[in-house]
């Protein structure tokens, strides 16, 4: 999608052909910086500290980390550290161990010399899969829009609210659910965005970051707010994405989401689940309240990340220097002393989502509705 | 309550007979620092600017505002002027002008010369009044508390969630949502507090700064995570305040409340609201998505406020000064251009209310209830 104009992918082939380059997602939505993965070291890197973040990102960007380490030595022993390297750093991340399953099976049975090159050329088809699953959930998306406009009495924009980044910044291109409104939006159907904040992480600003660039209207809003909106009228539509989705159609996504579907169900505001294939785990099929549930670090909820006005002039000082004066910088918002607790997802049930997106179209969140779209999985 | 050990209310007439002081709540919990109020122009600020803040709180610190302007000036100009200016300050509250009401009334049939003493008189009446209904709420909230330890199974702390602060910060003492859990406290009933961020000023940092006080254990968790903890039954209360309260029941509170109503409703959590008679509107008996709600500034939102950590090495240095190096500074969060909408409290319909706690007792959210408790409304 669009940044400062020009069209571009979260993460491509650098023009040297020895390298891959990012848009790093650590100093957005404040600055736009490409930085260089030269070496497996830095896509573990990339990867651990978020500059690129995102499950469907963080596949293709291991998958472009185990080329690079081929490219510096195709043995086998560098391409098993070179996965193990990858595995750690975010040991929750499910299409994270699928990418370097698919790469390393792949090459593992090719000479040295022809290692890096089908790496590399995986890497690429993961990327472009990444970008047609986003397309297709975009066009199928695009109609709900179009039909919300159709049914909305009077002049005015729909109203979209989404939770979250499932934006094309976590994926290569386009993104989940944020994929339908840039869809709609480029052909002229007016759309407005509530975008929530989403604490600890804000990842609303990187949302808000996004749609600014596309040109697409919106408004961003604290987490509290999206109930109230609903019950005002001011909502004609949820669409959020999701992490991992049982076979029943529950939605693990990022926590508050189940609160706007609560909201949604009770102002009947159609709440949809932008869910790529790749998000639906087919073994869970049994009480979702069973999902294990990431408890994050505390320091994500006490500190916030921002920038800082007024400081600019303290940079041309001598001696002064450090994190504080270089770029976004954090804030402790509590008191030292108190407890904090951190949980990252939540579980929304599939009854009170009015609709699934997959690649596939649109189906019912439940077992019929999913083996309806997938029939390959519908006997698992 | 307690700060730092020693027994305090958050506005007291100040020792030299000409001035009021408030503990100032735009330094908390990063610093304790009591503000001097000399005259009606600086209450008005301190209600305002949030230095003072809460439905009661607003309502003593403006009659004590009257008496600050009749000291200066006790004509029938200077106090309907001082009367515009402080309710022009906070449009919601309900308290902002019931207190300016009740000390207009009182002094304006007096003659000039005794109007200032008369307005002191009845701003520590309003007060001491405020205190003693906060105690009685406790009393019936902290009942509540007891049942909620007498019907768990098994051992641990009663788990009570809030939102924003309804503790003693927003009243003069005790507080109202807080108090019960004080009392209970203080009786021996081990209790834990889930505590609500409460985006955009961050409450929440209040409310864990006086359990923190009190010696209350407490968990902050981000807005978003309340729904998740009731999904998952580590919440066995709800308590939270109102700002308005309407005679059929219907409770306007800090934006937010209203989503943590339907997650209590969902998993079957009571949902308690401690309702001082003063929050209660009897003229609001109709529907009630008709109440206007404040939309406040932007800057809310675009900005959290904080400790830096790291710029202490800076004070020290030649030139070097400025707002960034003077306590808590503001951290921009957003993209610049992106607007943002901030609707400041949202109505939680009575269906989602278990009871309101009043100080006359525990009441069912409804126009027969309120009227068995407040009889001399009940006509109204």
């Amino acid at each position: 999608m669009r940044v400062e104009g020009e069209e571009r992918r979260t993460i491509w082939p650098a023009g040297d052909g020895a390298s891959v380059e990012i848009l790093d997602q650590t100093r957005l939505p404040f600055a736009v910086e490409i930085r260089r993965l030269q070496n497996v070291g830095d896509a573990a890197d990339a990867i651990s500290t978020m500059a690129v973040r995102g499950a469907p990102l963080i596949g293709v960007t291991a998958a472009y980390g185990l080329w690079l380490a081929l490219r510096a030595d195709a043995s086998d022993g560098s391409l098993e550290s070179a996965r193990e390297q990858l595995l750690a750093t975010r040991p929750t991340a499910v299409n994270l161990r699928w990418a370097l399953d698919r790469v390393g099976e792949a090459v593992r049975g090719l000479p040295a010399s022809a290692r890096a090159d089908a790496a590399l050329g995986l890497a690429g088809e993961l990327a472009d899969a990444d970008v047609a699953t986003c397309r297709a959930i975009a066009e199928h998306g695009a109609r709900l829009i179009e039909a919300a406009r159709a049914a909305r009495p009077g002049e005015g924009p729909v109203n979209v609210l989404t939770h979250c980044n499932a934006g094309w910044l976590a994926c290569v291109d386009w993104g989940t659910a944020l994929g339908p409104i840039y869809l709609a939006h480029r052909r002229g159907v007016p759309v407005h965005v509530w975008v929530d904040e989403t604490r600890p992480r804000n990842q609303g600003a990187l949302t808000a970051w996004e749609l600014g660039q596309e040109g697409v209207a919106h408004t961003v809003v604290v987490d509290n707010a999206g109930g109230h909106l609903m019950q005002r009228g001011q909502v004609d539509l949820c669409l959020v994405g999701t992490d991992r989705t049982t076979a029943r159609g529950d939605v693990c996504n990022k926590i508050g989401t189940y609160l706007k579907a609560l909201a949604a169900r009770e102002s009947e505001v159609p709440f949809y689940v932008c869910a790529p294939s790749s998000s639906i785990d087919w073994s869970l099929d049994g009480d979702a309240s069973a999902i294990p549930i990431e408890e994050r670090g505390a320091g994500e909820v006490t500190r916030v990340r921002g920038r800082v006005e007024g400081l600019e002039g303290l940079e041309g000082l001598e001696g002064v220097s450090g994190p504080a004066l270089q770029g976004p910088l954090e804030v402790s918002i509590l008191p030292e002393k108190s407890a904090v607790a951190n949980p990252a997802f939540d579980v929304t049930p599939a009854k009170l989502v009015t609709g699934l997106v997959t690649e596939r179209g649109v189906c019912d969140a439940s077992r019929p509705g999913l083996a309806g779209l997938f029939p390959e999985h519908a006997g698992a």
